[in-house]
């Protein structure tokens, strides 16, 4: 998660003003791991979002990407993202290409690799929004690929949009980056958009990171490492109440059934230890917010939804606007 | 099915004329059962059904629903109904997020609640039409929602735009639906279009029902003494010819061979008893019909199709313009 | 797959400037099978094809197909050939209904013939793109609908679009048909696209086809007759590197596993017989091209790909063209 490659990375050092004026090519030509953004271009990406959630049916705006067409290409399902991703692209008067489970479909099923799906995709559509199983896949797409290609999650690898939307869903509710506190709460082993989130954090001055997780899911040593060289103070506490006083943001996640095979015994004691209810409402700055990148299970009680700090739903729906920036930033730049 | 909640009726009992006049609100919040309409609401429904007949390709009205988003949230796939509406919602130049097996994909495989799950879905759209496999799931989505939910079939429960076509079809095709005759045919005990139909058909005067069925599928109690307390004039017959040649309407419907279970012996005999063929066509009415909800298999033989009172494919087609009308009265109004 | 019933054919034998105006209907209703073509409807479909390749996102042609809805109708999953249909819709203007899986999904499960599926759909669209897993199927569609079919491959039957996709490809790549050689690889006795094209070759004059495949899977007599009966030379071999050495055009096939039920040890000796390397694009002439349906799995190795005689990506892409073409011919005519 960690390497960094340059390939992508282009980011100006120059001044903001002068650096993104419209009409100029993206710099990115692919979306492919939160590694890629530094703080200028986050800076702007949430810029052309806060447009974004400015169109209306009516506005020009909502036929800027007219005549694209994008190419949802999931080799796994997940019906959030994928829609997530259509409507963005509705959104602004593109057309979507859907494939929902491009994985027991077809040609993959008979052997064909990647790279050649991809070759032979790009030549039916202006983008690729990519979903797959193996970690790693999405860069080989864009290695092959002549047209924009967007990772929507690789396996246990990345899930760049992800990343992205959960910073701006900050910056949006608290209204700041630098100087925040955020807590991260659950399976932060296993979890990628804590891992990620924490990775881009790290960007921003003065924040404070705490970690609450089970013992059997805790934060790995990488990032707590790349927090460490990058001068960001963190802490592990297995005190949800009093972390939660303290924090601009409460980051709740799910324990991953899935990743403890046959002990259930294990899961159920770590899926009941910490979570989000009215007690820990009530001890929360009036500002602060909760978060969870969604689905979640019981680790945030259903009482908790109507409380105007619980910022989980809208921040599924900044993920829109998330998309629809980068959507127009990679087919017709800034 | 019979149960009604006062939460979605608000149907005005003033004159027709003044109270659904262009551009107004649709009194209607949502679509989840058939006993939401009373008469004067199914009446204006299928006075804009009737206008959605006429949209051609260039006309305006082909622009209705231009920048409106729909959802089709099927939880269980059902092809015919959901490209009926997609259909629908194309042929007003609106856009479509298509979700063909929501069940076993993703999010709700992992637990999410339907709640959580619609609350994501409508920051991604406009308006919701979700099938499902739990009787009850519509409302609870409608409860949810903010925007307007079709309910388009949940399990043994409610399919209401089934049964706006099918009242529909009747008055497009005899012309009147006060004093008609109709054989409800097959499966009555339970289909749930023919119980929605026959709890229809009772807002409307001097209307005869003949129930035919074989006897292990006879309708049942509720809906038979829901008509008397209508007044509905009804009875029970076990002579399909009899009753073909005094109905206006002969509805026939599948046997489900998966209501039977392991009792395949009941499910052969009771499939074969009453058969629409030639010999029915013979003793009907010139100006009487045959409809089905469709699919069918051989309870009606398909030498029937020839016939112009085979009424079926057109019954398909209104459909469509009933869903058109319905799309149109949730998003833009009378 | 060599009967011709006159049904669907009936290409004018008059000359060219004078049959194919502008605004005049297309001679053919439906899209079923290779035979439908005579040389002049075919060399009309490419200069359509080549019209189509110089639309713009912003040409007025972009908007060709305004408000006409396609439906694809596919019983088994073809991800491939639903993207390019659906891809070239889009390209038009057109709207889009998917089905993906009709086969397992919803009304086919429960036992209704495709004949009323097909009067159902043809209510909600347009025009029907139908892929099926049984030979005749796509007939039998269109001796059903009132609305165009076009045969996206039925079963073991045809798949008269990658037929004519071929042709078109060797005629863009080499610049005529008359006159030509071209080697068909690999398994000719399974692979209905080089039947087909087997097939139309035999429509241009001085055509030289060699045939390069393991003993069990060679081209069946029924085909070799013909071309016998068209006068087309043709020759067995099993030196592809002499084969490649006299060709314009390398058309390389996948081995079908699935056609060697057990017996694994024939279908890999088979698979590695004859394999398109650097060894044969060296002693392939300058202008000649390698051909190739995809998906490919070893049959070419991938360092020909950087070649430019590799030209089955540019194949793929000249299938969008031509699909292009057929819709733009069967729903407004040439």
């Amino acid at each position: 998660v960690l390497q960094t490659d340059g390939i992508h990375c282009h980011a100006l050092e120059t001044e903001r003003s002068s650096c993104f004026s419209v009409g100029q090519k993206f710099q990115l030509d692919d979306v492919i791991e939160a590694q890629q953004f530094d703080r200028d271009i986050l800076s702007a990406i949430f810029e052309v979002a806060r447009d974004m959630e400015n169109i209306k049916k009516t506005s020009p705006d909502s036929k800027l990407l007219k005549g694209y067409l994008m190419a949802t290409l999931f080799y796994e399902p997940s019906t959030r993202t994928r829609l997530s991703f259509e409507s963005a692209m509705r959104r602004l008067g593109g057309e979507v290409l859907t494939t929902e489970n491009a994985r027991e479909f077809s040609s993959a099923a008979k052997g064909e690799t990647l790279e050649d799906t991809i070759r032979t995709v790009e030549g039916y559509s202006d983008i690729i929004v990519m979903r797959h199983f193996e970690s790693g896949a999405a860069r080989r797409a864009a290695a092959t690929a002549g047209i924009p290609i967007i990772n929507a999650g690789d396996g246990p690898g990345q899930h760049p949009t992800q990343a992205l939307l959960d910073v701006y869903t900050i910056e949006r509710e608290i209204g700041k980056l630098d100087g925040i506190k955020v807590g991260l709460v659950g399976d932060l082993a296993n979890g990628r958009t804590v891992r990620s989130l924490a990775y881009l954090l790290a960007k921003y001055k003065d924040v404070k990171i705490y970690f609450v997780s089970p013992d059997v899911v805790k934060m790995k040593d990488d990032i707590k490492d790349y927090l460490i060289s990058m001068g960001v103070d963190w802490e592990e506490s297995a005190d949800l109440v009093e972390v939660a006083s303290k924090c601009d943001v409460v980051y709740q996640t799910r324990i991953q059934k899935e990743r403890f095979g046959e002990r259930i015994d294990l899961y159920e004691k770590a899926r009941g230890k910490y979570i989000v209810n009215q007690d820990i409402l009530n001890v929360m700055p009036r500002h602060a917010v909760v978060l969870h990148p969604l689905p979640r299970l019981d680790e945030i009680t259903v009482d908790v939804d109507a409380d105007p700090r619980a910022a989980y739903f809208r921040q599924a729906k900044y993920g829109l606007y998330i998309r629809m920036a980068l959507l127009k930033l990679l087919l017709v730049g800034w």
